[in-house]
């Protein structure tokens, strides 16, 4: 199959010229109208915007008519929100009008049961006939930050300040629910999302499919939350080859967590111990926790990689120093001593309580600080940084403002943790736009990932060449 | 030895009639002057405050003598904050004064190797001979949010909020930063702080002496951030008997956590294997994470305890019913089957996915919540309800509401999750006073401590009976 000719079809999911929303109607709480609302109303789409109903009525200024055929222009993408029963019709009509895009938000298939599988294989049956690529079933649609592009059924105006951020994230989520945490979570953090692809039962496309379409475009990091699996091995082949940082979340470790997850978007039951081993051999990263998916990204797309283990930590509060030093040698970072010709500089500077690693200081000024870092940043034996000093004065912001513009000069990371109330460090980062992490755990994680990702990157580099 | 006497010298140092300060000057950065400060102008301690310093100066309102014998009225409390070699003078001359109570806040001790060790030989010495109860070195000193006393050296007007909001939880630190992390985070929680100690070096007064203590006032929760434990069955022998729950986090698991401890508060290196077995003994709740020493107390104060461990899960997003599953199995916890009669009360209601466990529903009003919930709690197969519905409508929030009613109603918790942005979930939980968990992996550990200290609690009533 030829890779260019599939990508530019995927490509009118999220940059389509026309849309029709099938189901939308004006009947009280219809999910279809949400669609046209948002369409016409939040994001003022360019194009036109058709609705197909019963009554061929217009939805929210969007033309109606009661057959796709009716239609008089030509369609890029159709969405549908009706019954699952006569989806099967729909996506028909749809192929017999020329539209090769089609998302299907309804539920109602295989996730239950054998009569929406077999309303599922029917649906397949005619993408198949007429070169049809399928969004869904039971998903939430697609949003694009960089084409202003949005067809989540229930969006609401809140979600639409997503698009005054856009960002390098792209998302694969097998969740409405979890895209919505993603949104709201980011509007508090330094990164931004570029695209959002919820992808329900994957009938057709699929996280792999969508992999390879972000390994093409301005995606900086890809990050997915998982349910199933269906095609390890496409998922693998791609994962091996695309160089950009890969994420994944996966619900399912455990026998209830599995039938849970069947029961809300199908799929079948994964050996969680094949899959980790799967995901380290195709350079995947995999997350431990739901909020990483939205903490983690930051720590790539900000910060240079962690070329290799050893960290220099440094607080101004003991306690922090051993606490993370339990953190960091449980994740399997290292704690180097620091060498003598090191120690001399940290000893020449007045408030430095301990030279060891941790590096441990007391109230001082912010040039203390800084002097240290640059010890520490331009020390051999120290690859990386986490830094745990509270914001105890406002000077410190301004001292983490540098670290970061330091990072890039040493071309080492920081991963910063100011041990201050969540409410504080969240307002911080916002308003002084910094890469701030909510908890020491997640700094030690972004500080793993980092470094997880470098050696994934040398290996597919070795293989497929650093230009691929 | 007598308790009684033991606890009414202790109490000394919680609501203390007069204070020294020896060490204070109005020498610039002098960290005494700003006992003085916090005494005089902070918290307008109502009874007299000396201080001590060469020149016999005044400082911040308080008047100033150059030796504690010419203080010319009683005092109850010394607060010694001067160079670790004029400490051991300073003591002998509380002695001779009469002074019973002293908290030594200077460093230099043995957390500074051999000399400081020879230093705190001799303090302890000149406490033996007085019969001197000494809290330190190397420490922060007291906050008591019910007498309204603080001694902490440093102090700024903001932690000062802390006592426009008392509360149910006393703390033993053995560090001023997480002291402060606390204060912050709990100004963001729906508890507050009843008394904290920061205890150093601990040559004296230690863990177990105030586990003792906040056994017999109106602390409900016990929590501990220790770097080192040094009396082991001392500790062990106390918590045995106390029925409050004490929750413990503990540093130095690692060889190089341990090392960093010791540089910051001396002590031994511990073996954790055997520290964790030995809580289990004694019916101790170790924590995870540093932030759960803030974040977990609530869900004992605020909620029934959990009497088994059969939990069922409630959302309004299918994801996080299945993450749910494995947090919970993965933690111990139960998702038991519902019964058919449950599920066919479940079954009546209204828009409701999935009758199994993780009850999932759609878009809903309030009463198609609240139904579920009595159906949940009344069911005898379910001993706790795990929630997670993000708030999506303004009325999820008067359901939750109506939900910490039921618990107690019911006798039975649940562990609230709202899947929203952090800054979302502090915002609301502030203003309502809800007590909502900042991640769904909180909330499990929630649930999963509840029912420890139900346990322990069983095995300590059976050895010592329920009103001991």
């Amino acid at each position: 199959m030829n890779v260019k000719i599939k990508d530019s079809q995927l490509d009118k999911f999220f940059n389509p010229a026309s849309v029709t929303v099938i189901g939308a109607s004006s009947a009280p709480f219809n999910l279809g109208a949400t669609i046209c609302t948002c369409l016409r109303e939040y994001i003022k789409f360019p194009g036109p915007v058709f609705a197909v109903n019963r009554k061929g009525e217009a939805v929210s200024g969007c033309p109606g008519y009661s057959a796709v055929a009716d239609i008089p222009q030509e369609v890029d993408l159709a969405v549908i929100i009706t019954p699952a029963a006569v989806v099967p019709r729909f996506v028909k009509e749809c192929g017999e009008k020329g539209i090769r895009n089609i998302i299907i938000e309804s539920a109602g298939f295989s996730e239950q049961g054998t009569d929406g599988t077999a309303l599922q294989s029917e649906i397949d049956g005619y993408a198949r006939r007429y070169g049809i690529r399928l969004l869904g079933p039971n998903c939430l649609g697609v949003l694009d930050n960089m084409s202003r592009f949005c067809c989540f059924y229930g969006a609401y105006q809140e979600i639409m300040d997503v698009f005054d951020k856009p960002g390098g994230v792209s998302y694969v989520i097998q969740s409405g629910g979890v895209g919505v945490l993603i949104i709201e979570s980011l509007m508090d953090d330094v990164q931004g999302i570029n695209k959002m692809v919820s992808i329900g039962n994957k009938t057709d496309v699929d996280e792999a499919d969508l992999i390879e379409y972000f390994s093409g475009d301005n995606t900086r990091v890809i990050a997915m939350y998982l349910e199933n699996v269906m095609h390890g091995e496409k998922l693998m082949n791609v994962a091996r080859r695309v160089k950009k940082p890969i994420l994944v979340f996966k619900s399912g470790r455990t026998e209830e967590g599995t039938a849970a997850a069947l029961s809300h978007t199908a799929g079948m039951a994964n050996n969680d111990a094949v899959f980790d081993c799967a995901c380290r051999q195709a350079g995947i990263i995999r997350l431990r926790s739901i909020s990483e998916i939205y903490s983690l990204p930051k720590m790539l797309t900000e910060m240079p990689l962690l070329r290799g283990n050893r960290i220099a930590a440094f607080t101004n509060s003991g306690a922090f120093g051993s606490i993370s030093a339990d953190l960091m040698v449980e994740a399997g970072l290292r704690m180097p001593r620091l060498e003598p010709a090191t120690r001399e500089r940290l000893l020449k500077i007045r408030g430095v309580f301990n030279v060891n690693n941790p590096v441990d200081i007391g109230p001082a000024p912010p040039q203390v600080y800084l002097d240290i870092f640059e010890i520490l940043f331009s020390a051999d034996e120290v690859d990386g940084l986490l830094l745990m000093s509270s914001i105890w004065r406002d000077f410190v912001i301004d001292v983490i403002k540098e670290v970061v513009k330091m990072c890039k000069r040493y071309d080492k990371p920081a991963a910063i943790y100011t041990p201050n109330s969540v409410g504080r460090i969240i307002s911080v980062r916002k308003k002084f736009n910094l890469p701030l992490f909510d908890t020491m755990e997640e700094a030690v994680r972004a500080l793993v990932v980092s470094h997880e990702q470098f050696r994934y990157l040398q290996k597919k580099e070795t293989r497929y060449g650093a230009d691929n």
